[in-house]
């Protein structure tokens, strides 16, 4: 089983991310080696237990992994991951953590080894020195499979995932983008705009005069580390480009309302802002994984490449969270058997009519 | 003097922020009467202890009060406080709590008794019933002197909204609305542009998909009470239009730098961000009036109208709190002693200074 205790994981990058995936992945008895460019980080990583052992290059750290991960800059990622593809054996699944996925699934989703993946946690600091072995607890970690990830690859890094806390969730590359687009880039750029506006605006002769916490909340984000961020804009660019345009247009139609003084137009469009908040985040909120009965489903499927791909990606897409999954081929190995772990009586009820439409026969509770 | 046990306070309007003043002025021992269109908001209100009165008409609720509080919508506002304005007596104050002040200044700015008032707290909920006697403590509570301001009114009520545990800070109405376009109206705006966009585009099945607490943070505001804030929008246009095309030309900016790919440019704009952030954030949080020693400053001021005001705005728009205040008149009526108390050194010689510009002499500490 890949969740064994000894389970060979390396690390390419040992910062932040790295950092906290080795002390997660230690904390469940994984075993760990880390590279980095950087010897110091690589050393700083060793001496904070993020990793059990060091190598000087990509392929001396991937050498016997099980699972590799690449947390590497935005900008090196593909050549990055390229280069752990080419040293890895059959049996490893190679994933990444950039919070852009189309141009990383581009260029290797044709290998059947690696799965794309993003962690919702801790993109505003940087550095092995903040790297937590709870970072991602609770946290959703978007994963990408391609039609042609191979399934048993993909359990694997499912529940080192679960292990660590994390809620796996697999979202085409295309959508991920796009959604991160709508609710991390661009509020990212509105926050930018707004405090450096409101600075220059404000003519701050000692201090900033009192505000109430809806500015705050505002630019929370503003001037994120631009190592970071610059990578991410342009990597996403053409996502968010469309977003701010989108939005430039809709900025164009409150301003006509206020201008005419149109009181029912501004209105109703801020009720459809309140509908529309209740709707994504108090969704959002009721969604989560805790408190709900865990509900097995076991459902039969051909042993080929890319189905595991297409249940996990038909949920996620549904909102439905697999916990945990594991598994089985049947004995003439043309059939397995997919046992899968589903919050709650609802969303194992999706799940069932999810997987039965995608053609697989569903065992009855 | 003004803060003795059983100053009279009217309240116009006896909602979230009317309830919460009557709460926070019975607290210190006042005698608090109300008034309400609506009886059943009355009737609340004195079930509550918001009120120890009601009075069915303004005329009823003013008669005898030495401060009376108009909380009226935005859009009533004007036409209140004029007439609150026709039914008090000399020795009396007149505020209100509107978010924008300009239009009401206007109208009321020629009459000696009245200061334009906006405490930085509650505009998310509406209702007595979540009024709370602690709303003002430590938040901000600006106040529009106009150069007629009588300088003893001017002090009574500052030293009342101090009592409520509040900061009151002097701005001149221009600048407030310029200020809350900035810092306030312009967030709201994009807030809820981000949530109806965000809706529209991903085309959401069961929920919204995971989005990290950037999102979450960006958009907590996104359709507050569209009663009250459509009401504020339009009040506020002229600020606020010129807020938006402010961003709309920035936002451009942006938007040539990304379709370039010009790293260097969006690496420069986000740390520019980065360093107006914490410019104004950060000097802000270090701002306030805890944890420092009081200091007192004594000025002797000439016996005429705006004296008092001409003060407050000078040090509100150097920053410096004035965390009370006591006026003195003379022997001979023509001159005054005003006695200031400020929170640490650094903002008494400031003090010190902006008032020895305005003419003033200073006691030497």
């Amino acid at each position: 089983m890949s969740d064994r205790p000894g389970v060979k994981v390396a690390l390419i990058g040992v910062g932040l991310i790295g950092g906290s995936i080795g002390l997660a992945a230690r904390r469940v008895g994984a075993r760990v080696c880390g590279y980095d460019p950087d010897p110091h980080v690589r050393a700083s990583a060793l001496e904070l237990g993020a990793i059990d052992s060091q190598a000087s290059d990509i392929p001396g750290v991937v050498a016997g992994a099980e699972v590799v991960f690449v947390a590497a800059p935005v900008g090196a990622l593909a050549a990055t991951i390229g280069e752990a593809l080419a040293h890895v054996g059959a049996d490893c699944v190679v994933s990444d953590v950039g919070s852009t996925k189309r141009a990383v699934v581009d260029v290797a989703s044709a290998d059947e080894r690696f799965v794309g993946g993003h962690p919702l946690a801790g993109a505003e600091t940087a550095g092995v020195e903040h790297a937590r072995a709870d970072l991602f607890e609770g946290a959703t970690w978007y994963l990408t499979p391609a039609p042609g990830t191979a399934g048993v690859l993909y359990e694997r890094l499912h529940r080192l995932l679960r292990s660590f806390g994390a809620q796996p969730t697999a979202i085409d590359a295309f959508t991920h983008d796009r959604l991160m687009a709508y609710v991390s880039h661009l509020p990212h750029v509105l926050a930018n705009l707004l405090v450096t506006q409101a600075a220059d605006a404000l003519d701050v002769d000692e201090r900033l005069p009192a505000v109430g916490p809806s500015f705050r909340d505002a630019t929370r984000v503003a001037g994120a580390n631009s190592a970071i961020w610059t990578d991410i804009y342009l990597s996403n660019r053409d996502a968010l480009l469309g977003a701010i345009d989108e939005l430039a247009g809709r900025l164009g139609e409150v301003r006509t309302a206020l201008q005419v003084g149109d009181a029912a137009a501004i209105a109703a469009w801020n009720e459809r802002a309140r509908s529309d908040r209740d709707a994504l985040l108090g969704a959002g909120l009721a969604g989560g994984i805790g408190g709900e009965a865990l509900l097995e489903l076991r459902a039969s499927v051909p042993n080929r490449p890319g189905v595991i791909a297409e249940i996990a990606l038909a949920l996620g897409r549904a909102g439905v969270n697999i916990v945990d999954m594991a598994l089985s081929p049947s004995e003439d190995n043309r059939q397995g058997i997919v046992a899968l772990w589903i919050s709650g009586a609802r969303g194992l009820e999706r799940a069932r009519e999810l997987i039965a439409e995608l053609g697989f026969p569903v065992a009855r509770a």
